[in-house]
């Protein structure tokens, strides 16, 4: 069976996910592609086989040769488009952002707690990196003991000249919120942003770097560097504490260069060759998973969660304090498997 | 397109292959499966979709519904069956060795030049290996300068009952052996083996670990360490030295674990884990290239060649002395692109 | 020339103090010893040539075969001693911290401004480890651009039962707050305690870890992870970040092993262990100045600022609330080359 | 008590020896130079305090004011001056080499036996360091369970003009062919000269780099590659392969720099930034040892062996061929404690 996908949003992560699920993901077909810029996706469509553009995203979303939604729009948009997916009864892979406020994100929860069952999955592809999985293992099968703490890093080489100061915490560190509720299966209760001495490379008017914390409900405590403009790479890396060891991610290396006095490794260049990996096997696990009639992954709540906690970082930022992290009470649809459960499946119906 | 892929041979590499090329490599279906075990032919084939157990690889072979066949069989049936394949005009990867001896990797030579065009890939995955195409990449833009001599290791947890001495040089060496002649681009002129003092763990009457002189057309020496039951895990690695510098190539590791006084990284259990992605990019490249009509990657010459170092790496581990590595005359067909090319291809004509 | 050496505090820091004086710098002789536990002093003097015990600190600080004083007392003790020997006009070498309050420091102060030259020289040991001296390099030669923010950790695998909570901050912090200053070359502006969540295996009524955020009074942030029962070693590192790239410290490692699945390395046991070599070059950069008539290193002023940020991070704990370090005017006896100067010297008259 | 040294040979290790002596070695002085270059003999005698230039090595050496003498001059002088020491009952410090040829090497052995004690310890000072203590602990305790073989790389970056093909084995490898005696306390059998393709950078008419294959008396293997132009640094590694695991050496290293899209650590510039501590504990281990009246460390047959392996090793590199390494029997006075004892010592008369 092979799952006929449409995708909304056809710039740089859509056109790679069209990409991605023509020929790397097995089981899978773009059908249909959108995007408000008519000519790209044209280009798109015209370079995938079997697959055209269509002329809004509610046709492709409704289209009857379109079984499942991947949404790679900008993010103000996820919510309507994510819930026309589950009003058509679609399952949808959501690119984070699942919205840009946590009330827009309480639309799409409400909307599929209504119908009863999981249709979105996050793309919170850091879940499926073999390097975070390890870190998960470790800190499952007691080999640092009972975590306590974390470091984390998240720099990029540069960032787009649109990118502000709270797209720091919106868009890049909204990864950090996510990645750490699930490696400690703990919500976050409250953030605090540091600002730091800033970069002369910074762009005008921008923070950076910034130093967040962010509270585990359960008293874990973690430090989260965010540098959008590091210039050396992309290099996220964190050290889970326990008490008895850590565990460390570290960027993934093969060879060693030593020339000109210096033993070197090469860091990534950006996110796309970092995650490349995961995002396949996010992508795969999404279409393996529809295949077998489940929806699972990050869910709706953990891209509520996320934005939320972004949501009290950008407070935190304009103030100057730490700020709780207040979430609603969390429906009975996401509760299945554990506070921050990703297997949380439900079957489609069809 | 699809292409229909007929395996010979389901121990566990060709059941391994089975899964990859259903589950992991797109554009490609197993429509046929055979082994000798017949009731295992016949569960593997139960558990993939729309293949089904042939009586004989002949039948396979021929079969209608078989686009291109992957043979996993056992080395000395290899010869018969790529000539088979040749015969009926169908593409094939074949699993190192190419043969159990020159002279047998020489029938198909022959039958290949005979036929005029290439249809044989043979299965050195580690050249679709991110590291040593990292290796190779350095090695070919000036960071190291002149390459001029490697070591390598080549260790293995354990090694099946039958695995004999001679073994570990053609089955296991056998990798080494291609590697270098594709990282150097030139043949091996000639092989020392060496005997080490044997471990107390060595299966009776075998020499292990050994350690093997390779001396490259060119004058670059390679010593290649083979040790195929240092008991702590599987451990493939080099280091290519050059005029200015030298790169490495290491065990991929992205997590470190910090506890009881130690700061350690895991070794890979076995090839399966090390390799799992090249078997992967392998499987892939050669699919892609057979829906462009298109055969590349190692060649019949490159598996005639490592089946010869082989053996007289065998004799000089008899007589324990230097021994030449001797070759035929090149054939036209295997000499574009350079001494040791995997981008010769030829069209498929169907 | 021989610079004779009183030793106060035979404790374990003491008898080690007189070990390397003895045996491991040139130009220095323990001549006189004293600790309350009068029969350990006997020992460590009956151990030593030429050294006796003598029967009051006072009495050894005054001794005419006495040029220079090692203190090595429990710290309340520091600042009378530290005063005796400025009156006696002899330089000393005073452990961390130089007191146990910064009104106490500022008494050493006061007399050694009053006195109108450098005696006393704190025991900052880690301002003479070759890494920190590395890490100092690169933020000074423009490798990393621009320093901006660091991250730190301080890990012992376990704390004598006499450790309590704030011990964290005063005694093992302490290094943490100078050495940053030092690399900085800035004054700390505030700090922050977090409590995280305590390990099952701290002590009763200790917080265990905790993180410390200091603000340098240039804009840097400096996080630190004190954790002094982490089990697996001792652990000290850190990495600063700049404009253009990091400098990390790391445990200094020259050997690998590999066995049972894992690459290891060894983590160092403890300070000792660690700092061994800095000790040394500490003391025989004290021994070399005083031969030259000079005192340098680590000031009192430095071991003021030590112990007021000390303070202040007690004080943070407490109030869990940011703290400001608020520091009396920089005398200019403490004001040459640069705000943190370690090279400020003053003649020593004799 | 202190050592009065008299220094033969004031060249660049000459001098630095002289340095080391007077500014890290407690209880020692150096009291007299000699060099045939008379002028750098009474510059490194003005820049020390109490020592002296003396008008010849014979002079030196029976100077009453000289307990003991390290010989740094030119390999082909040093049995001369080591016998003349014996003569004197002045205990030696040797550079090494020993001699030049191991017939010059065998009288001093003679001379030594005749004296009936050992007066002689070998410049041997990688027994020194850390990490091959680090190796040799690690192969003695069972970590990496029954050594089997062993892979080393000694590279420079570069050498002086007047070095030539053979010195890379009777200069540079001398200390490989000693250390792998040392860690695996055997007498290497045999040994083999690989040539390699040489680096366009290589001196006129110089062979570099090479390969050489110790073979060891119990069946053990090493590969040991030296390149004594490699541009890049000076880089000593090694690997022992045990039947259950492996220990490695290597580079020193506590910093870590990243920058410009690599994470990167320094290699050693040259064997002086290398082999720094190791040359210092060595001349300590020297001194107290003599302060003790006792002699120690490697000792004259250490010498003879190494010269004897290199010998080999340029008739291998000369003929193409594999050397049976030849020695005497060994005299009684080198047996006690093991094949390859470094702590058979002597008692000083005196």
């Amino acid at each position: 069976m092979t799952i006929r996908v449409g995708v909304v949003g056809t710039g740089m992560i859509g056109a790679d996910h069209v990409t991605r699920l023509t020929t790397q993901v097995v089981g899978a077909a773009v059908t249909a592609v959108f995007d408000v810029a008519t000519e790209r996706a044209q280009q798109v469509a015209a370079a995938t086989a079997n697959a055209s553009a269509r002329p809004s995203w509610e046709a492709l979303v409704t289209a009857d040769d379109v079984d499942a939604v991947l949404i790679a729009s900008p993010g103000p948009l996820h919510p309507d488009q994510a819930i026309a997916c589950i009003a058509a009864g679609k399952p949808v892979l959501c690119e984070k952002p699942l919205a840009a406020t946590s009330s827009e994100a309480l639309r799409v929860l409400a909307a599929e707690v209504a119908a009863g069952r999981r249709y979105v999955q996050l793309g919170f592809m850091r879940r499926y990196d073999a390097g975070y999985l390890d870190v998960k293992a470790a800190m499952a099968d007691g080999t640092i003991g009972e975590p306590l703490l974390a470091h984390a890093i998240h720099r990029n080489a540069t960032v787009p000249d649109f990118f502000r100061g709270e797209m720091s915490l919106t868009d890049s560190l909204v990864h950090e919120f996510d990645i750490f509720r699930w490696l400690f299966d703990a919500e976050v209760a409250a953030v605090t942003v540091l600002p730091v001495k800033t970069s002369p490379l910074a762009a005008e008017g921008m923070r950076d770097p910034q130093i967040a914390i962010l509270e585990m409900a359960g008293g874990e405590v973690i430090t989260v560097e965010s540098f959008v403009n590091c210039q050396y790479g992309y290099d996220v890396r964190c050290e889970i504490v326990g008490s008895l060891g850590t565990v460390s991610l570290d960027n993934p290396r093969t060879t060693v260069v030593i020339a000109a006095g210096r033993r070197s490794e090469r860091v990534p260049a950006d996110w796309q060759a970092r995650f490349a990996s995961a995002y396949t096997r996010e992508l795969q696990g999404w279409i393996d998973g529809l295949a077998a009639r489940i929806v699972g992954g990050p869910s709706t709540w953990d891209g509520y969660a996320a934005t939320a906690i972004a949501e009290a970082a950008v407070t935190s930022y304009a103030r100057a304090e730490r700020v709780d992290v207040r979430l609603v009470d969390k429906p009975p649809l996401y509760t299945e498997g554990g506070p921050i459960p990703d297997r949380a499946v439900s079957v489609i119906q069809r």
